[in-house]
């Protein structure tokens, strides 16, 4: 266990998904599949606290997000968070606009990679958590929809309008915030919001494919790469390879890295050990 | 009317390009096609100020820029602009060359969606504007020709080089500004280039409908999605989703989101209002 | 000869790769095909110093890398690098690790437009200087692996955590840094990363016949259309577009500019001087 480990212990049970550790996979569930796994004042706290406890499960080594049934996310409830806020004012708005923004900036920072498995719809909210991921998984049935303006809100709601850019340019993020239109998975993948395409029937074991290969590597290269793909979309190009550097020469010292080389002259797989 | 609209009249004549105001929608058409519409000193001044005079104008809630006849835009004109810029000093090319770079600046802080319409070349500072437009609808005649190295300057101009990294990635900037050639629509819109492509004959129409689908949309959060795909390609992570949590927070306080709770839970559409 | 050039001779000859310059046009050959061309601590050492160097000749116009035999580059080689690797302490650990993104921000900083030529495979190192030329013209042999964590080392090395998603975005640098798995031309071609896919037998020719386009044409303006594009990477909207201007108002008094002009009303073609 890690010595970084303070006084407050691991919360047991989440209320608002649900959580489940399969050895070194763990995996969020949104559970409400009659109303499209909608997004709730108490999920968003949950996933929160969930994001933050996580990188200090020393076996967790990848997380996967996905929703029930036929959809992944249908975002915020209408009544139930919407109907809400609009009884708010400026403190408490704030506090949910804030704490929403946290578990995006929490799943961009924290080393675990993210998978998010999409099969029907990811809207409003839920198309924000499916950007923020590592992974998109989608299954052909797949589609999002950053559908903010259309209920008078910005597109730019919970870092996408940082993100979206980013991923699949300008133009087209314009065209996807403001608009608010729906795309299907064929069009996400054209414009590169798709990890992977399969068919929904295939859906499952491309997670599973895919969190077994993260959770059998090496653990620290593919947190620094996620940290490295985060910060360094912030910094210019010299401070960039300045941070390679320094990453790359302190992992050259890593057990992972003597055994990629002893592997290799034995002609066999590397067995990762995460240091 | 605005309260923050001071003493100065707003221009009733622009003398280097139809302008007209249908309802809410405001339409540039450049109007030499027997030249492909050339930019001028003079286009470019009356460019640069009904940018920023267009903001004032509460009834306005989209911009539309065309050009007449068989192209959009041919950029510069050879010798009205380049014949002029070789007898000028340091003094006079700064004052022309920061007055195009104030173009690209206004047409991207506007709060107005931009849409532009392209048939034919979009060439040289005409394929910049085009660049720098929140929307694009192009037709299957149009091209997009960056060939400022072709005239003997510099691909970055007014703004492309940091514009078209952002919007088809740098490997693709590179080849369009150091080279300078041609692209033709389809290329453009694999680019992501081309917000919407249409048939020659279908384009009047895909614009007017687009124009019409955001003047009657939800001002406000339409402006400030603009604002912040704008201002968070210039911002960290962190910093951008803190301005999309105060952004946010202070919409769920607007008359427009409220009118969207209401409508959906009356089963009607909204009436956005714009507050 | 420019009249910046201090007393330190050219460097005649380059050990561990072949060096030569044909006019206007510099070739490095990386030359041990047997070993798919590895780099080594001293073919490292002798890019570096080569870039630094390069924008001094002032004949040479454009440099193309390239690599004999049936793969461009293999990157590191496994017993050559690795195992010496394995025996460092920190500090030499970091005068390889900052050599080597020496290496990188050199071709991104030298004037001279880069081409790398790509056959069969660019892997590791080799994929991240392909990744740092300005042109990668790939024959459909052409395959691309970022392979870093395979070896137990992060994804983001010598840059490549700052350009890849500049280049291609970020969920595809995502999946290519962290999985570090191979992709073939037209997946390549298809995420932007590729300026020019050709069949195997006419890459020679499209290399030649871009290199001396490159080497034909206007030497000053496509130095700073290469300089603009590196550095708005790193700069906020309103400095890019003051930047280009400024830069545009002194490529306004060149040669080559008044060269274009008479050209153009003479009706022939442009003689560029690159001054």
């Amino acid at each position: 266990m890690s010595r970084f480990r303070a006084s407050a212990p691991l919360t047991t049970d989440w209320s608002h998904f649900d959580f489940t550790i399969d050895g070194p996979v763990a995996t969020v569930t949104l559970n409400r599949p009659e109303k499209l796994n909608p997004l709730t004042f108490e999920s968003y706290s949950d996933l929160r606290d969930l994001l933050a406890e996580l990188p200090h499960r020393d076996g967790v080594k990848v997380l996967v997000i996905q929703g029930e049934g036929r959809g992944f996310c249908g975002g915020g409830d209408v009544n139930e968070i919407i109907g809400e806020l609009l009884k708010m004012r400026a403190a408490d708005l704030m506090r949910f606009t804030k704490m929403t923004g946290d578990v995006i900036r929490a799943m961009r920072e924290c080393p675990v990679p993210i998978i998010v498995k999409i099969q029907g719809i990811a809207a409003g909210a839920g198309a924000v958590i499916a950007l923020a991921a590592d992974f998109r998984i989608v299954g052909t049935s797949g589609r999002f929809a950053f559908l903010f303006t259309k209920v008078g809100l910005s597109g730019g709601d919970m870092g996408a309008a940082y993100l979206l850019p980013r991923v699949v340019g300008l133009g087209r993020a314009t065209q996807l915030l403001m608009l608010g239109d729906t795309i299907d998975a064929t069009t996400a993948d054209r414009y590169g919001l798709v990890s992977e395409l399969v068919p929904d029937e295939e859906l499952d074991d491309a997670v599973a494919a895919l969190a077994a290969r993260l959770a059998s590597g090496p653990t620290l290269a593919f947190a620094q790469t996620k940290s490295l793909l985060t910060r360094e979309l912030d910094m210019p190009l010299s401070a960039a390879i300045e941070l390679d550097a320094m990453t790359q020469a302190l992992l050259m010292t890593t057990d992972d890295h003597a055994e990629f080389h002893a592997a290799f002259n034995a002609r066999r797989k590397p067995e990762w050990k995460g240091r």
